[in-house]
This record gives C-alpha cells, structure tokens and sequence, in this order.
C-alpha cells in the first residue's frame, strides 16, 4: 500500500462513532489499494470535537468545516451530521475537489439531493467521486442475497416485502429529539429508516420502484422537550413538544426495470412496532425461489430453492460467513460472525477501491437522489389519500 | 348428552371433509349439551356424493339440497358449496327454520351476504342460529392471543400486520380451478385468503377496520384449462383460460372501534409468496407489549411482554398446548401438537353450544358480511387508484 | 373395502384415546384393505370402562380381558395398559392367533419382551401378526428423515445426537403416579422417553445400537402420593411416597449395522428439561448432508445437504405436508398442519396393510426386545459405574 | 487515561487477530484505567512477523521471545501460539513480573498447567496478574445467563446440556494441521473446542464439575499431510499422515459446588457436526426457569420463566444488545449486532480493569487448570472404559 487517502469527517455522533471504526479497522483486514488516514473530525463545539477526536482516534479537531474542505491535505470528505446540513457540506466539498462519502439520507428534501447529485456529476468529471452511505448493502447476508437473484436462482422476481420494524418510540414519555422535528429531519420513520428498506429492496432485486401509494401517521403527537443527549437517546424536560414526523410509513409500490412482469411491493416502517428492535426485513419472492433477510439476525440469509426435488424444499438458513462469501474472506473462520460495524469496514473497502479504480462507487448520489424521490412521493400520496404517484420527475 | 342434532351437509369437497372430522370428532373429546350427528350429504352427483358419504360417515347422500332442507329431521344445515351459492342455500334453510354453519367468504357479493344476514336476523327471531365458518378463531394460539389482548397484556393496540402468503399458484402452468374463476370464486386470493388474515386481525384486536386502500394485481394473466380435478388441485388441458381474479392483494386500513388511537393495519395476501405454504400470519403492536401468529406453526403464540424488566424483555414462543390454554382441556397433554383440522371440531363446539344456550354464536353472518364489505371496498379502491373507501354503506 | 378387522383395546387411559381415534379417523382417510371395526374396551371398573367406550366409540365395554381374547368375534387385539401388564395380555392373545398391537415399551422388563417375541414368532407361523407402537416413526417428517437417509442424501452417518426434554415433573410437589413406580413402570424418563429416543434414532439410521455407557439418575426422590387421578396428571395427597424410578437419564451409544465407522450417538432423556415440554428431538450427522427432528414442530424436518454449492448451504425447514410427503397423499393441501394424533391413524394403516398382505409389521416385537435391551443395557451400565456394556445377550 | 499497559503479544495467527483487534479497538469505546498500547508482535520467522505487525498494528516485530519479555519498556505479556509452547513462555513471563493473558487452552497438559498455576501464584505476590482466553464469557449474552442465573431467575440448577458443534473436518480429505497432531494440540475437539463448553457451563452455572465419564472417538483417522498454511485451513499435499487426536467428544459430568442436589451435564465437542459451523450451545435447567445460548446467534439469550403465569410461558429470545445489558453501555443502539471480535474487546477492558484496581483478573490460570483437569479426566476416562473419574487430584 503505498499511496494514502486523508480523510476528513464532518459530525461525530453515533453515525461517527460507526464511520471511525470502518477507517481504523479496514485497513487492518482487507488489502487496500491506498490507505486512508483519519486526520480531522469537525464539529461546531470546539472542546466536545476534540473529545471526539481523542476518543475516537483522529488525529486532530477542527470547528469549521469550509475551512477544512479548503485543505490541501485532505482527500476524503466524510460526512455524518444531520440530513439538513449535507448539501450545503457536501457540494461545498466536491466543488473543491474533495471525495465525499455522505451518510443517508442523501438529504432532506428532493431538491437538495437533486442539486447534490449535480454537484457529483460536475465533480467526477474532475475524478473527485461520491458515494451515499447505505452501509446495509454491505452486510455479507445482502450482498449475497444480491448475488443470488443476480445469478438467477430465484427467476423472476415476482413480489417484494419490506419493513423496518423498530420500537424506540413506543415509549409516549420518550423525548424529542432532533429525529422528531421536521426541519431538521425531513421525515420520520420514513426517511430514517424506510429510506434502507427501500434501498434494499432495490439493491437486492436489481429493480426501481417506479410509483407508490402511501400513508403516514403519528401515534404519539405531542412528547416532552429533550433536556440534553443527542440522536435518539436523550433525557425529557417537562416542556413538551409537538412531534412533526411520521411514526409509521405504510406504502406499496410498483417496480419497474426489469423486461416482464412488473412486481409489487409492500413497504413498512414503523418505531411502534413492539419488540422489535432493529428489524429490517427484506424478503423477495421469485418464479424460481426466495431470498429473505433480518438484519435481527445480520449473519443469515434464508434461501428457497424452488427448483430442488419437491419433497426437499425448504427456506434454509446460511450462516453467512464462509470465506467464499461476499466481504468474508479476510475475516474469521466459518461460523464467527460479524456485527453491525462491519459494514463500515466494507463500505471503506468499496469506495476507496473505487476511487482508486477512478470508478463511480455505488450507491452513487444519484441512487441516493432516487430514494430521496420514492420517500417524497410518499409522502405526497399520503396528503393525497393514497393516490399512486411517480417517483421520478 | 340426551338431545341430538341432526345435520346436513351441503357440498362434499376439501372443507367437506374438514367439516366432516370436526362433526365425527368434537363429540369424543369434548362434552358437548347435544350430540350432532351426521345425517346426510348433499352434491349434485349422485354417485360422486353416495361415495363421500361413505368415505366421510354420513347416514345418507342427497341430489337435491332443497329437498334436504325441507326435512323435518334435519336441525343442522352446513354449506361447503363454492362461494356463489351460499346465499340462496343459506337463505332458504333459515327460512326453514334451520341452524346454519356457511363456510367463509360467506358470499361472494356484498349484496349476497346482505340478504344472508337480513335472512339470519329474521331466523334468529325463531330460534334458527347462524354462523360463518372462520374456523382459523378456534386454533387455541388465535385463542389466546385475543385473551391476551382482551386483559389488556398488550396494552392499546397501535399496529397491525397481517398476511396469508402461500405460493400455490407460482407455477404458471398449474391450470385453472374454479378458484381463478370471478364468477365462481368472487375474487382471488383477496376472498379466499385475505379474508382469513381480515377476520384473525379483528378478532385479535377486538377493532373493525373501518377505512381501506388497496390494490390487487394478477401475476399469471393465462393459464392452461383444467382438464378434471376440483378445487386448488386438479390436472390441466392443453386449452388456456384467462385468469379473472386477483393473485395479490395488497392494502391498509384504519381501524376503528376504540377509544383512542385509531391504528393502522397492513395487510397482504398472495399465493405467489414463493416457500410460503399456508403462512397466514397476525401480528399486533400494542402499548404493553405485542402478539404474533404464524398458522404454519399454529401450536405456537409469541408473546412480547413490554412490562418485564427492561434486561428481560424478548418475544416468548408459548407451545400452546396447556391444559388451561383455550380449547385444550380435552385434548393431550402439554406439548402434543394439534392440527389444522383441530379447528373444525372446536367450531362445532362452539356452534352447538350456542345453539343449546340460545345465543347468537360468533362470527355471526353479520360478521362474515362486515368482512365482505371490507374485501369490497378494497376491490372498489383497487379500481379507484387505491383511494380511501369506507367499508360502511 | 370388502373385509373388517375387529378390534378389542385392553386399557383406556391416556394411549386409549389416542389409539381409538387412530381406528377411528384412518379409514376415512386412507383406502384400507380392510375396514377395522371399533369392537369391544376392556378395563377392571365395570362404569368406568362403559364411561369410555361410550365417550371414545367402541361398541361394548368388558372387564375380563382373557374372555375377550377368547371370543371368536375379534381379530386384533390393542394392548395400551401399564407395561407390567404388556406380556401376560400380548401372549394370551398371539396364543389365541389374535393379531396384536402393543403399546411399547413392549414390556417392563428384557424377560417379558423375550416371552413375548417368543410368542409373536410362534403366533406369525399361524398368521397372527405383532407390533408395537413406536408411532413417532409415522410422523411423516420422521419418514422423510428415515427415507432421505436411506436414499443416501446424507452419506455415511457419522453421528447420533437424541434426546426426549421434557419438564412434566420439575414441580417437586408434583404427586407420585404409576409411572413413578419401579413396580409398576419399569423405569421412568429411560423406559417413557429414553425408549422413543432409542428408536427414533435407529430407525432413522437403520442402525442398532450394539453397546451402550450410561448414568441415571433422580433429581426428586420424595412425592406426594396421589389422591386421585391416572397418567402424569392427578391430584396430590397429603402422605409422601419414595419415587423408585430416574428422572434423568443420559447415555451414549456405538451403533452397529453398517459397513464403514461405527457412529458414536450421545442420549438425553428427561422430565427435567425447564421449558421443554415434548422435546423428542433426534438428529443424524452424516458425511453429505444431516437430519434434524424436534417433535415440538412435528411438521418440520430440518435438513442440511452438505453437496450443495458452498455457498448456498444451510439447514432447511422442510414444511413436511406436501401430498408426496410420505403418509400425506389422503390429507389436507400443502401447508395445513397435521398433529399428535395423526400417527396413530398411520399406525393403523401399516399395521391393517401388513396384516392383509400377510407381512411382518415394524417395528415388531423383536425391535420391542431391541429397545428394551438397550434401556436395561443402559440401567446396567448405571449400576456399574457408566462401564460400556453389550445391547445383546 | 493518565498511564498506559505496554503490551507484547507471542504468536500472530487467527488468534493473534482476534487479540490484536482486540487491543485496538476497546479503548475507543471503553473508558479504560489504563491505555494498553501495541508494542511488539513476536515469531520465529522475521519476514513473517514484521509483515503482521504491520497488518495488525504493532508498532515493532521480533523474533526472540524471551529477550522481549526481559525488556522494561513492556508491562503485558499475550501468548496466542499454539498449546505446547504456552507453559514456557507464561512461566517466564510471569516471573519477569509481566501481567499475563494466555489463549486457552491453558496448556497441553496437566502438568503444565499446574506448573503455570504455580508461577502465576507467585507472581500475584509481586503484582503481576494472569488470566486465561475464555473469550466467550465475555460475550454479553452469557454474561446475562451468568447473571440471571445468580439472581436467582432460574432457581437451582437441576441440568445442563453443553455442546460445541462444528464440521470444520467432515471433508476426509481436509488436511493434518497442528491442530490434528497430539504432541501439538494436546487434544482435538475435546481440548480446543470442548473446553469452551466445559468453561461456560461452568461459569454461568457458577458450579464447577467433580467427576466425568467419557469417550473419544476419531472419524477419519488418517488424511493428506499439509502442503502450507497454518491453523484449521490450508493445502494439503500428496503424502498422509495419522490423526492422533479425537474428532469427537462425549462426556457426561457430576457438578459440585452447590448446596443441594448435585445436577447432572451432558458434553458433546465435534468437528463432525454436519452443518453446524461454530455451535456452542449451552442451556441450563433450573427449578424456576431455564436459560439457552448458541454461539451461532450471539446477540440472543433464551430465557424461560417458570415463574411467569401458566398460560404465559415460554422460551423468550432476548436480544442482548440494551444499554443496560452486560458490557453493551458504550457501544450502539438496541439491535445493533455485536460481532465474535467483540469478546474479546471486553476481554481487554476486564484484563485492563484488574490489573490496575490490583485483583485477580477471571478466568484465573487456576480457573485454566481446572478446566484441563477436567479435560484430562475425560480422556483417561475414555481410555478406561468410560469409568468415572475425579476432576481434582
């Protein structure tokens, strides 16, 4: 490995926490073409930033991101605050040359990420690439699951269900958070979560939803003000507050981009779903088999073979991490599992191969753009009592 | 056991010999306040229904359904016909003053299904008794679960999910029955299977859904004639039929019925579910805690109790198979599986003893009637651009 | 169906009604050769045995079990009383040319199981066939086991793990019942349990176990006797009895029978597996591929296939109810659950085939004998300090 | 973090990964005492060595392990070579004053492992502490079963079924490693994979085992010889060697250590295990509830409630990923999946903590040694006829 990325990493909560780890640890495991190097974390609180930077291992902290993007010596913007700050940072970042890897949802509203996508386009001409961080794409178990439909095993897909189940929120008495308000995160359940249900579902099958019909609701309305904490963690005042996103997202769309048969799918996401904690389940059905996964149980792919002897048909459970599997190789041996921070790890490996490669890594902006587009049409079809809309302009 | 009841059955195919088990069966295990017994069988076949009622232990077989139902010596009518004749063989045996069990859909026509219930509700004024045969109630795990929900081990309801996913229908070479057939089946998988996870939905949660958007789709628009055969099986001609029904329904509703939230509930039914064989699945987000049903492994409820310590907390899988759970004092000891057919008998238990105690027994026509008019309304959305329809007149 | 089997059961408790509803249900099921015919129920209480055979459908009740045998108007004999009884009755009856069914274990002890195979192959000179009732193996997902191991898609079989988990009896105020009784029971979770285990695991092999190493053992060694009541339920009474048999009893084994490496099987069987309550679970490792069966989901047979791409494997949860699963041609449609039950209706259809086709049935008195020796091969290598002792004279 | 635990780690293979990851990543997300930093990575071969100091983040590479131990500048000493070189190495270690963490097994040999014992006493005189790699304690969801079983959730242990289940070897023509080779390995599965199970069941029982009975068995008992590669894969070559360890391990113990009665374990450590890749499992049956683990799905813990109403009951999957859950406060949200490496982290942040509070870290060498006792036990056991044996001298 002889030449190096420097990277720069916008935001330091949670999402930083998962993205230092995938810089640090990669390298460690997987061959790179060109090291990256955590240089900078930035973050508007000068001594809450260099705590950051301490605990989570980069080499210094900084209070103002134009002033980082300007550096010489950095190559690689990262990413990580909210979602109504990302297109301001990141088209700032491929103007000046910078790589950028942005954390989804790609942006709050559809023309941000339109006006992001632009940006990649102009910068790529000038070799700076871009990437948005649907890191679920990167669990061994999905990216097999891709393989699988890709390679024909399950035929023609015929039908796709889709959920992200959580209960966060089911507490009435859990606080406001940033997550909650509107302005600054564009949706609720639909955008924070939703929006990987729907990246999969399409990841997996190859296939673009093309129009959807939706419904959005609020259970609980109004929660206490946050008294202090960050993301979804936090602790109440006695203030309360009017919630402005979605808690549950129910919608069906229609996939189009394939040749014949134009499938279904059914798509929920919900924080009110009690006892789950981080379920999202994609399951694809096809003229030949069915591929169905839960990030509950990360390592596992379930697989129906509709083509094996009658009397031996059945889901099967493989165990995801065989070194033969995708992302598997340098990792333990068979039956050792990953976690969820693996994925970090494997989204460095894609985009610093690509940038290296001077390909464009997916999911591109544009793929991020379009997700963007499904979550707004849904959310105009829910003010529009359900009616199907397009989900391209 | 000193009276005895005296039943007719209408119609002799797969539910005919369901119906036929439960009435041989519910006796031995179970006290009943009248012995019904197994009068004779009705098809339009002479010699086809002499042999079923040897093969399934009826006294007697009939041509003639009318004349049955004239006979003084029959107290019980049960109809097992296909859908579009439930309403005038329902409607002429309570006039005449019969008991009728009619299996679901209880007609194929809200306007069917109206008359029937107009016709119950006079009956009923005389004494004649009524029901639908949702028999999926009376599976000891559906039981529980609406116990569950009843003392309020779950809290307020909040979310729904409900599916039926089979795959009997993937092949597309698998020929056309009666069930593709609109003018005989009403609608496809919509009425056959929906109307399950419908019904198991409301009955769990106490709610009616009382507003639905949908769509329906039809993946296998031609397939091959049926040569001979009845029901889902049967053998194909080298003609081609065009597929009228539904092979998917997919569809929200809002529930109504409580007194507060009004919850929203996701419903899906398919028979291109590829590796799903009977998965008639319910699943209920509540406050306190949640339920979830799966009929493939229908001995079992899981169970998620929100008020355990927080470290605890996890979905339980009850075996339920306790002497105290529902149904299940007679059968066998705990752990020794029931089956599908188990319902039958349970629902003969319930009828009879609703009969002798002279109360209405659930679901009642006017419940079957309320899940037509939900299927209906679904269908009208589906046409409507999955727009928002009342499932009230 | 031209010829009748008419049948005489010695017992009625528990296996009685079990048994009856196997003779009842099977011929309306299944086209038998012949029809068997619900005779007579014997029992010593005059009442209580006429309670039964009007509750579970035999024609008559009678208290002498030996003018029973005499009477020229029976053709079989069905034997579910307690095990010390098991010999006398089976002997008297295959002496009579009577063809027999004995609910196993065959006998309480290795001497009685030698006098009464014995006396079947004596009987089966005259045409007077013998069983005993090992119905687990007409579970069809046992047969499938059996069958795809026999067709070779798991290769050489490398090893045996069973197990019988069971918590009936963790309440340590649980009463004393007959099976708690050396006197009465033989054994206890050994000669209940154990024996299921034991021939599960050989007839899904095809392998005997040829030497065992062993260890019993009683967790509660004081109970309350019984006030009232038969089987493992009853009420407690206030005096306490010594429980005379194990609770708990593990082995290991080395099977015999095939040509290669002689299998290791490790053996669990237990009253005190908390939270198991039917736990008979047997699965076989072989060098392409291996079996997995819980009873708990007896409609699930797990199989792994070892030839597989590497890639693709994993165990898969056959859903064993397709019509060309075995025993399930005559049943419901794919996916519709079958219960306990249901073996007892397969158990008389092989048990009327091999009678009217004049054939040994399996498993036959010898492979009572089989088992029992192991058990008391097992008991013996308890006594002895776990020492490997021989399963053959 | 004011002081810092300079650590030099003796071997570099799958387990010097593990380690090293270790090392690396919990102080990013542990407030630790102290901050070990990465000194010097140790073997034979000097090209080797360096380039996996640099892989996994050494800041030097060596060759000379003893010359690494005499230097000052290093306060820890981790040993990941292979069995047979553990006892020399720790022993110098430990009388050069370094702290010690040794991979498990112990040692080869009793002998061994009491010598090691020894040294690791007479170092705690001069504060330096020791401490064996059963990493799996530390994996959260047995530290829950730890846990609830000292609370008292499931009363008094009456069982324990333990099991490590792998096929790693069932290819007969996977190649002889070390691993397969007695004079290195010491044992097979019984010492590599077995001593896990005995470890956990151990240590979530709190119980230890006083005498064992068992066998040994090995499947294939010659296969190619290994052309290169280390630890359980590589290539093989044309030439065959002998294996000279087991395949298979069955064993059944007598625990000690409790009050009252002295429960029962069944053992079972194989690399025959067809589909299973990595399957310890251990469940624990108690008076008042049960508990149920598998490596296989990490991040869950079954838990039975014996406590619970009669018709609540049963095993609930608790996913082990709740801030409030055993070592989980620092890293992500409830349902983000830990990983295997993750153990070993919290095996770092245990180490770390009791060397600077100045306590014996657990598992103590004394903990190793019992567990080789045990494991002695049942190999003389099996070379005696399965006779018992004690665990203690």
């Amino acid at each position: 490995m002889t030449d190096t990325l420097r990277v720069a990493m916008i935001g330091y909560g949670f999402m930083g926490a998962a993205h230092s780890q995938g810089w640090r640890v990669a390298p460690r495991f997987f061959d790179l073409p060109a090291e990256p190097t955590m240089e900078v974390v930035v973050g508007r609180d000068a001594a809450a930033v260099a705590a950051a930077a301490d605990k989570w291992g980069w080499k210094e902290s900084a209070t103002d991101w134009r002033e980082v993007i300007a550096r010489d010596d950095i190559d690689i913007v990262d990413i990580v605050t909210p979602g109504d700050s990302h297109a301001e940072i990141a088209i700032a970042a491929l103007d000046a040359g910078k790589h950028v890897l942005c954390e989804k949802p790609l942006a709050n509203t559809v023309a941000e990420a339109e006006a992001m996508t632009a940006a990649a386009e102009r910068a790529a001409a000038g070799g700076a690439r871009s990437m948005v961080g649907f890191t679920y794409r990167r669990v061994p178990a999905v990216a097999l699951a891709k393989q699988l439909v890709a390679d024909g095993r399950i035929g023609e897909v015929r039908q796709v269900r889709a959920a992200y189940l959580q209960d966060w929120l089911m507490d009435a008495e859990s606080p406001m958070t940033w997550r909650l308000d509107k302005t600054r995160a564009g949706s609720g359940s639909l955008g924070d979560i939703g929006a990987h249900a729907v990246d999969l579902a399409e990841h997996i099958t190859g296939l673009t939803l093309s129009e959807v019909s939706g419904i959005l609701d609020t259970v609980v309305r109004e929660r206490p003000l946050l008294g202090e904490g960050i993301g979804l963690s936090g602790t109440a005042s006695s203030e309360r507050g009017t919630v402005t996103v979605d808690d549950i997202a129910l919608f069906t769309g229609r996939f189009g981009g394939g040749d014949g048969y134009r499938p279904l799918g059914i798509f929920e996401a919900t924080r009110f779903a009690t006892g789950h904690k981080n379920g999202l389940q994609v399951e694809v059905s096809g003229s030949l088999g069915a591929v169905s996964f839960n990030l509950e149980r990360l390592n596992e792919l379930r697989f129906y073979d509709a083509t094996a002897a009658g009397t031996e048909q059945g889901f099967r459970t493989i165990l995801v991490t065989e070194h033969d599997h995708p992302y598997l190789a340098p990792w333990w041996p068979p039956g050792h599992m990953l976690g969820y921070e693996h994925g970090f790890s494997h989204q460095v490996v894609d985009f610093v191969e690509a940038i290296t490669r001077g390909e464009q890594p997916r999911p591109s902006f544009a793929d991020g753009l379009h997700v963007q587009r499904v979550l707004d049409a849904v959310e105009r079809s829910s003010l529009a009592g359900s009616s199907w809309l397009p989900t391209v302009a």
